[in-house]
C-alpha cells in the first residue's frame, strides 16, 4: 500500500454536497494500488445496545455491507474513487476500507487483519465527518448556465454599424494584422445588434462582452465611468436595445466587472490626484508613498510609463493607468456595488464576468454576490482566475471561473507554441483527472471553458495556423465538462498572437471568412445541443497512446459517445480496450470493432449502440 | 524522491496571510527525502528585457538566490518545511526547488538537471499563485484571546450561594458521584460571583459558561427562553453583576450560543406543536413528516423518548427535546441574531462559544459573525467542532474551535482509557505535527485547548485517577500552542466518567480539595504567565522514545524552554540529541548535560541559557 498517495479531506472538493440530499465523496489512491475501495459510513448519532440490559452500545453503521466505490478516474499516477450518497439524516461519519484489509481514516491508516485493529474499525474518532448538509450551503449555479454556448466579444473590434458616427483612427480591418491597443476601428453596439442573427445562426446562447463602459483605451479595462456606455460604442439606450434584442433571440448577456482597478481618469482617482489626502476618496485607493505620482505626465496630463516604474499606489500589474480599488473603503465599495446592481436592474443583464477576480478581496466578492443575486436571482457570476480557484468558489462568492487551468492543458497537448512545451497523452490524462477532482461537480459542469481569449494567443495561431489541429482543440473543449466558448472570429478562422494581436477586426466579408471552418464549428455546436452526452459531466478516459499522441474518452448522457482524437500530423491506428458497435455521428455510417485508423489531426465520434 | 508525499496547495492552510504583510508557506515532503528545500518566487508581473531592443522579456524573480526553507516539523512519516515572507507588492508566484534538483510546481514536478527542464524552471504556468494579500481577508482574532487562561463552568454544579432561594432536588454534593442530568443541586450565579476571587487567585482570566438561559434541564442545552437567565440560576441583573465583577477582576466572560437547536418548550416550537403548518414558525424548524410528533407525551406534555426513535423533525442527534433550528428562516434567524447582540450590548459579554457549530450552516455563521463583531469588535467566537475545522475558520465565520483534535491525542498518549487505544510517542509526534500544519498559525495560537469538558470523561478519570499522570496532560496542554482551559474542579482533583458523571458538584470544603494538586495547577498557570515561551506557538519536537514513552519538545519565546515528559509509570533515562545548559524552572537548580533521569509520570522543564 502506498500510504502517501492516499488523499481525502472532509468538507472540501473531495467531500461536498452536490444538492440538498446528495454528498459526493472522493478518495485518491496510488494507481492500481487496490482492487476494491469501500466506504463505511453511518449517522454520527446512531448507537444500538448489544445486550439485553442495554449496558453496552455500539455504533450502527448505515448498511451491513460497506459500499463499493467506483474507480472514476485513473492515470499512471493515481486512481480516483467516487461515490454519491444520500444520507438519511443529512449527516454522516465515514472512513475508507481498502481491499477489505486497510482502514483509511482521518487520523490513522491501519491494517484490519490484526485483532487489535479490527476492534478499531468502528472507532469514530478516526472517521471523517460531514456534520450536516445544510441546503443553503450547497454550491448552486443558475440552471441556464450549464447548456450555454458562449461567445466572447471585444466590442471595439467586432463590428461597426453602417450608420456609425464615431471617429475611428483606422478603417475597419486596416491593418488586418499587427493591430495595437491604441488603434480605434470604430466597433460599436449597433454593429453588435446587426450581428445578433449571425450569432443565432451559429448557435450562440450567451455573450460575454469585454468592457463597454467609458474609457480612453480600445480594451476599456481602464474605466472612467462605470455608469456610461463608452460614447464610441453608443449610448446606454443602444445597450438597452442590445440586451432586449439578445433576449428576444434567446441569448444571455454578461458584462465585464472591472472592479479590481479603475482607469487613471476615473473621477474618484482624479480627485485624489488633485487633493491628495484631503480627498474624500483618498482611502478608495492604496496610496503607498508620497508623491503619489512618482512619474512624469504627458501634455494631456496622462502618465508616461517607463520600464521599471513602480507607481506609489497599488495598481493592476505595474501600470499607472490602472489604480487598484480599495474595495473596503465605504465610498469605493458602495460605488462598485451600485454599478453591479445598476446594469442588472436598469438593463437586465444576466451576469458579470469579474476581471482579475483573484486580486480582489474575498470579503468584497461576498458582498458583491449578495447584491447581484438579490437584484437577479439567476444572474451568473464568473471570475478571471487563472489558477486553482476553489477558495473563491465555495458558494459564497463566485459561481465559476474562466477555465484557464484547462486552457493550458489544451495548449500543451494540441498546441505547437514554442513557449509551451508539449505533453504526452498520458500527461493530458493525468492533468485533466487532477483538474476534474479539483472542484465539486456542479462547478466543473458550469466552468467557462475556452481555448483562447482576449488575453491569450488565438488557438489557430497556437495550432501553427492549421485549422484541422485548431478544430481538435475546439472539439476537446466542447466535449469536456463545462460550457464552451468561442472568442469572436475563431469560427471563421481569425488568428493572432497574444495581446494585442489577438484583437484584430472581425472579418465580415464572407469571401474572406473560412466558411468551411465556420460550418465545422456550427456542426460542433449542433452536436453539443443534440447529444446530451456532449454536455454531460460524465467524462471518462478510455485509452491513450503516448507515442502516437492519440486519446480516447467517452461521455455519457442519454446516449454514450466515444471520442477518438489524433493530435499527431500522421494517421494512426487506435485500438480500443474492447470492441464497440455504433454510428459515426458525422458520417452516419455504422461502426463495429476495436481498431480504427484516424487521419492526422482528425477524430472519430461514435455513438454507441 | 517520493512524489506522492509532496503536498502544497495555494490559498489554503499551507499558504495563507498571517498578517497584512506576511505570507506563510508550507511544504510537506516524505521524511528525510531532501537535504534542502528552497522557495523560488517573485512578483507575478515583474518582467525585464534581456536584450537592448527590448524584444525579449523574462520574468524577474524576487531574489537572485532561492530562499532556503526551514524544516519546521519532522516525524517518521513526513517533514514540513516553512517560510514566512513579506512580498513587496503583496502578491507572489512561487514554486519549490528540492535539493537544487527538482522543481515542484502546481502542475508538474520535474528534474531540473535536463536542459529542457532547466528552461522550464521559470515557467509561471507551473507556479503556485498568491494573487494579492488583501488585509480584510487576513484571519484575525482578538488580541486578548492568545494569553487567556480559561475556566469552564457548568453553572448548575459549580457553586450555590449561601443566600440561594432556589429549590434543588438534592443537597450540594450529595450524591458526590453518579449524578444525573435530572438532579438539581442549586448552583447559581450568586455562587459564581462569590467564587470569583477564588478564580483570580488561581490565575484565571476568562470563563466559558455552559448555558445559563431558561431551560428545564440541568445542562440547559434545551433552551426555553434565550433572553432570560434561568430562574434557578438567578436574574438577568444577577448576571449583569457577574459580568461586571468579572471584568473588575480582569476576567472575560463567554456564553454558550446553543443555536443549532432549541428546547422542546421554546415558544416558537410549541407554536408549531399547537398550530402545525398554520404556525408562522413552521419553517423555523425542519419538519420532515406528519405527524410531527411521532412519539408519546408524558403527563406533563413532554416527549417520551424510546430507543430507536427518529423524530419527524430534525433534531440534535435523535432527541425530541432538541428541535433543530432552520437558521435560514427569517423569523428564526432574526431571533437568534438578536440574542447574539442582546447579551453583548446589554450585558457586555466578551464572546460566544457555539454549540454544535459544525451542524449549523456556514451562511448563518457568516451573518452571526457580522452581528457579533459589529456589536463588539473584539468579541471572541469559538465553536464546538470535533473534527478538522478549517472550512469554518477562514476569517468569515468562527475565530477558532474547542481543540478536540488535540484532546484526543492527549488521551491517546497520556490517558489510560480502555476505549482509547494508546499510541506510541512517535505517533504523538506525527499527529501533533499533522495538527499544527492543519491551520494557519493565528488559529493555532488561539485554539481553545482542553483536556476535558462537560462532554468528555474528566482527565483524572482517563488517567486512572493518578494525579501525576493527569498533571502531565495539563502540562502538555499548557505548553502546546493555543490557550489552556481548566474544566471546573479539575484543579482540586474532581474526577468522573463521561457525561453525566463529569458534572459532579464542585467541592468547596478545602479539607476535601486536593490542595497540593491545586498548587501544582496554579504553578502551571504562573509559569504560563511568566515565561513567554510557554504560550508561544514556536513549538518543536526535540526527541522521543517509543519504548519508554518519553517525549522532549522545546518552546521558544523571549526565552527557550525544554520540556522533558515521561508518560510511563517507570523512571526513564532521556538522552537529548545535544547537551544543554540551563535551569530547572521548578527547582531552580542548574542543569548541564544531555542525559536526564525522569521519574515515572513526571517531567523536567529547563530554561536554556
Amino acid at each position: 500500500m502506498n500510504k502517501d498517495a492516499l488523499l481525502h479531506k472532509s468538507k472540501s472538493e473531495m467531500a461536498y454536497a452536490y444538492d440538498a440530499n446528495t454528498l459526493h465523496i472522493w478518495l485518491r489512491t496510488a494507481h492500481d494500488d487496490f482492487q476494491s475501495v469501500k466506504l463505511v459510513y453511518g449517522d454520527p448519532f446512531r448507537y444500538e445496545p448489544i445486550d439485553e440490559a442495554q449496558l453496552h452500545w455500539v455504533w450502527k453503521k448505515e448498511s451491513a455491507n460497506d459500499l463499493e466505490m467506483i474507480k472514476r478516474f485513473s492515470d499512471h499516477e493515481y486512481d480516483y474513487y467516487f461515490l454519491a450518497i444520500k444520507p438519511e439524516h443529512k449527516r454522516i461519519k465515514y472512513a475508507f476500507v481498502l481491499d477489505d484489509h486497510y482502514l483509511y481514516g482521518v487520523r490513522e491508516t491501519y491494517d484490519l487483519s490484526t485483532d487489535t485493529n479490527q476492534k478499531k474499525k468502528y472507532n469514530l474518532f478516526n472517521y471523517f465527518n460531514f456534520p450536516f448538509l445544510n441546503e443553503v450551503d450547497v454550491i448552486s449555479i443558475p440552471s441556464w448556465v450549464k447548456d450555454t454556448i458562449w461567445y466572447e466579444i471585444f466590442p471595439e473590434r467586432f463590428r461597426r454599424s453602417q450608420n456609425a458616427t464615431n471617429q475611428p483612427t483606422h478603417a475597419w480591418g486596416d491593418p488586418a494584422e499587427k493591430v495595437t491597443n491604441h488603434m480605434f476601428f470604430g466597433g460599436n453596439i449597433e454593429g453588435i445588434i446587426e450581428s445578433l442573427d449571425y450569432l443565432v445562426d451559429l448557435g450562440i446562447t450567451g455573450i460575454y462582452f469585454t468592457p463597454i463602459f467609458k474609457s480612453p483605451s480600445a480594451h476599456k479595462y481602464d474605466t472612467t465611468d462605470y455608469f456610461q456606455i463608452d460614447p464610441d460604442f453608443g449610448t446606454n439606450d443602444d445597450f438597452k436595445r442590445l440586451v432586449n434584442e439578445s433576449h428576444k433571440r434567446g441569448i444571455r448577456v454578461v458584462l465585464d466587472a472591472v472592479f479590481n482597478h479603475c482607469g487613471y481618469d476615473h473621477p474618484f482617482f482624479q480627485d485624489v490626484v488633485k487633493h491628495g489626502k484631503a480627498s474624500k476618496y483618498y482611502n478608495s485607493f492604496f496610496v503607498k508613498d508620497e508623491p503619489m505620482l512618482n512619474f512624469e505626465l504627458n501634455a494631456k496630463g496622462k502618465p508616461i510609463y517607463h520600464r521599471g516604474l513602480i507607481p506609489n499606489y497599488h495598481t493592476f500589474a505595474f501600470t499607472p493607468y490602472m489604480p487598484k480599488w480599495n474595495t473596503e473603503d465605504p465610498l469605493a465599495r458602495q460605488h462598485l456595488l451600485e454599478v453591479a446592481k445598476y446594469w442588472i436592474e436598469s438593463y437586465d443583464i444576466d451576469g458579470w464576468r469579474l476581471d482579475v477576480s483573484n486580486e480582489v478581496s474575498h470579503d468584497f466578492w461576498r458582498a458583491f454576490r449578495q447584491t447581484v443575486k438579490q437584484a437577479k436571482k439567476d444572474a451568473f457570476i464568473f471570475g478571471e482566475n487563472w489558477d486553482y480557484s476553489f477558495p473563491w468558489l465555495g458558494g459564497d462568492q463566485i459561481d465559476t471561473v474562466m477555465n484557464y487551468e484547462l486552457i493550458y492543458l489544451i495548449w500543451q497537448f494540441f498546441g505547437h507554441d514554442v513557449n509551451i512545451p508539449r505533453i504526452p497523452a498520458s500527461e493530458l490524462v493525468r492533468l485533466t483527472n487532477k483538474l476534474l477532482v479539483s472542484y465539486p461537480q456542479q462547478i466543473t459542469e458550469n466552468m467557462f471553458n475556452l481555448v483562447d481569449s482576449h488575453d491569450t494567443g488565438r488557438i489557430l495561431h497556437r495550432s501553427k495556423e492549421n485549422k484541422d489541429l485548431a478544430f481538435l482543440s475546439y472539439l476537446f473543449m466542447f466535449a469536456f465538462p463545462g460550457t464552451p466558448t468561442i472568442y469572436y472570429g475563431g469560427e471563421i478562422g481569425l488568428t493572432g498572437d497574444h495581446d494585442p494581436d489577438n484583437r484584430r477586426c472581425m472579418i465580415w466579408d464572407e469571401s474572406k471568412q473560412d466558411l468551411n471552418f465556420k460550418s465545422r464549428i456550427k456542426q460542433l455546436i449542433d452536436w453539443r445541443k443534440k447529444y446530451t452526452a456532449f454536455g454531460s459531466s460524465d467524462f471518462r478516459w478510455v485509452t491513450y497512446d503516448d507515442l502516437n499522441q492519440t486519446i480516447v474518452f467517452e461521455k455519457t448522457g442519454q446516449e454514450k459517445l466515444i471520442f477518438i482524437l489524433n493530435s499527431d500530423e500522421q494517421a494512426h491506428i487506435v485500438v480500443l480496450p474492447k470492441p464497440l458497435q455504433g454510428i459515426n455521428i458525422e458520417t452516419h455510417l455504422n461502426v463495429i470493432g476495436d481498431t480504427f485508423e484516424v487521419p492526422g489531426y482528425s477524430y472519430l465520434i461514435i455513438q454507441c449502440r
